[in-house]
């Protein structure tokens, strides 16, 4: 039986080894993706055993769509979307890749394994083309372009040197040097704003 | 001792067994990355053996440089590059790219697995962004972005919808349908002209 005290306590462990859980996931998930991510490597790096996983979770495809609510969550917090200000938006989803990697190659397992869409995704996805679309009808933002295009675009430009082939990159010189990095900063607004500007 | 006849033959056959050879790479280097893709597996899809593969290749760096030159070869055929029109250019790609899954699969793997560019791959995005430079300079592309940027942006974004995620992908109905890809390439051509135009 336990005591009180034992009864106080377990929400704020539940709560760390949650965290803990889904810190190990996304690791695992982007070095690894899906199909390659391994239940039992997850628990070690957590620190724990397959059966937390399953007790907190359910199976791999949960674990995953949680990680991937709490991931978009983040995104979302860090990178504000504006669709009459999608410059900013680009320019602010640029800064959160670059900042973590981790997100950056999680997107891209996902796209790659050709993954099923969580609920999660689909929605946040679906809220912002329209509002896009409501954007462009009120003449705010270049309707020459279909708003599932725009945001595919500005997603796409976002992430172009980030994800630009390494040959480019490397005819660059240092790709993220902080002078390279200032001149793409600079590129990516005046690029999203030509396309996005009602004209 | 070759007989006459088989001296003829051997370069016939040679040709037949490196074209063979090369075909059984692409696909296993599209399926499995640089890493995960095995020699073996290569041979056995070509209905040869490991041997041949060293003896016409070298060892597995080799093959795909051998690989990654015929692909670019393919690919600048098929895709002319005029840095006065990148908005055609932009079109072929995406054309090619949809038409060519594996060649965009083999093109994601390399830069996800950030692998060191081929020779041959240097070379040719150096000679790309010097000629887009050169137009920059003669006032016939947008000066604004620099011509390293301008170049990455329009390969993302004739990429922009095929690499879309998923979910975005989803939230348009059938996403590679006739009625999606004729709205993207239209749209693909004015957002290119946009971030090229000198104005």
């Amino acid at each position: 039986m336990p005591t009180k005290k034992t009864t106080e306590y377990r929400p704020r462990n539940a709560e760390a080894t949650r965290h803990r859980l889904l810190t190990a996931a996304t690791a695992e998930f982007s070095e690894h993706g899906f199909a390659g991510a391994r239940i039992d490597r997850i628990a070690e790096r957590a620190g724990t055993n397959k059966r937390m996983i399953y007790a907190y979770f359910g199976d791999k495809d949960q674990l995953f769509e949680a990680l991937m609510e709490r991931r978009i969550a983040e995104l979302s917090k860090a990178v504000r979307f504006s669709a009459e200000n999608l410059s900013e938006t680009a320019l602010a989803r640029f800064d959160y890749m670059l900042a973590n990697q981790d997100v950056q190659r999680l997107a891209r397992w996902r796209t790659f394994e050709r993954a099923n869409p969580t609920r999660a995704e689909r929605d946040s996805y679906r809220m912002r083309v329209d509002a896009l679309a409501a954007a462009q009808r009120a003449g705010k933002v270049n309707a020459s372009i279909p708003a599932v295009d725009l945001f595919a675009m500005v997603l796409s430009l976002s992430e172009s040197w980030l994800s630009a082939p390494p040959a480019l990159q490397a005819a660059s010189g240092d790709a993220l040097g902080a002078k390279r990095l200032a001149q793409h900063r600079k590129a990516l607004v005046e690029a999203v704003r030509r396309i996005t500007e009602p004209r």
